[in-house]
């Protein structure tokens, strides 16, 4: 069977404008808040029009040793120029985890497909 | 015909805990980007367990005079305990406007119901 | 405070086409799965152009004599001619429900803003 | 780097309840819209409770030869049992297409993470 696994593109993101960044702190405490902020384009900025924009960014967690991720966000960018309304490809949430593990960032641009990225995170 | 615009709830966010918050300068710049923040439960928090949670918050933008609002974002929080990973209803975005209007918020407990609240933008 | 309440617009389907026209039989048996479809332009096409679409419908369900709406489902169209796909506004999910009640359905259009519409529903 | 492809589980959903079934016929007409139908548990249902349960299906299409998959549609399951409303992962809606490609589906169960299916569709 084909796989959407292999319409996942990544890069680095310095390079490559698509590439979801997950910005946060490296070592997080167990069940405490913290920010976690994916983004598009902190280098070199995507698009934002009505025919070429980032529409969403998925947020994912894999615990370390776990079988299953858990999706903890998705950010919907929904303005791209109507009445001259821009939204920009930022999200930031507040998350708690207890475990270290994998934050996986998934992204959608409407005419250069799905991207990805990841960071592991460590649990003091 | 029954309106859903009769089930929008709101108050006084330091006292009902599901009141959404919009956090923004007053005042913005025509056309320069600015961080727009969504949460609820700033004052008294917003049980997130899997029985009872905040799901989503959408923001859109109403110009002053303008017949429509326009969509900016929509933040779904998406783990509620699953493997004790926790999203909390905070959500960040980065917007450009270039007109005065109004920013709403509308937000989902998945056992209170949708409520709303609203914020006057000015454009210097 | 301005409420979102009042920028939610409605009409008569058949001429206007942003309305979403809710299909469902108007019975259902308590507890049994029943197809729920809400859809815009079954009368008058609503354009699908990368400048101006339907984004999404948001359906609610509303007891008689409860307080609080519940969110059933949201359909979001995504394709509106990138690589010539178009998603058509036409959803349609499967529910099960044990009282009598109101339907919402409600949908935007990033040009022409946000459209409800509601339907009674009994049980048998 | 990790790549969430490594996280899509799949297998035969006439087996394993969490595979999305892709259902529409093998051979549609350029342009013409017809009807695409996603669903999980067609055979074994799976739970649908505040705990556990199917969140969203995502529906994409992969022209043959083409470089990115484009998205249809998005079918958020919203309600699991909130004042005993359900909403059962089984979504439909309107599409039109003017090449053959690979559908791809991807869904979510809060417990068991992601899974995927694809069906190869002609043009006649
Ligand atoms: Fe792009
Ligand atoms: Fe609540
Ligand atoms: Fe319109
Ligand atoms: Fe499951």
């Amino acid at each position: 069977m084909k796989s959407l696994g292999q319409l996942l593109q990544t890069g680095d993101w310095k390079g490559e404008k698509h590439v979801p960044v997950i910005h946060s702190t490296e070592k997080i405490k167990a069940g405490e808040e913290f920010q976690l902020k994916v983004s598009i384009g902190d280098e070199i900025k995507h698009p934002n029009t009505l025919e070429h924009h980032i529409k969403w960014i998925k947020v994912f967690f894999h615990p370390e040793g776990g079988k299953f991720p858990v999706e903890i966000a998705t950010f919907n960018f929904s303005a791209h120029g109507e009445g001259d309304v821009f939204d920009e490809p930022v999200g930031i949430t507040h998350v708690k985890l207890d475990k270290p593990g994998t934050i996986y960032a998934l992204s959608y641009c409407n005419i250069h497909g799905l991207w990805e990225n990841s960071k592991e995170i460590a649990v003091e």
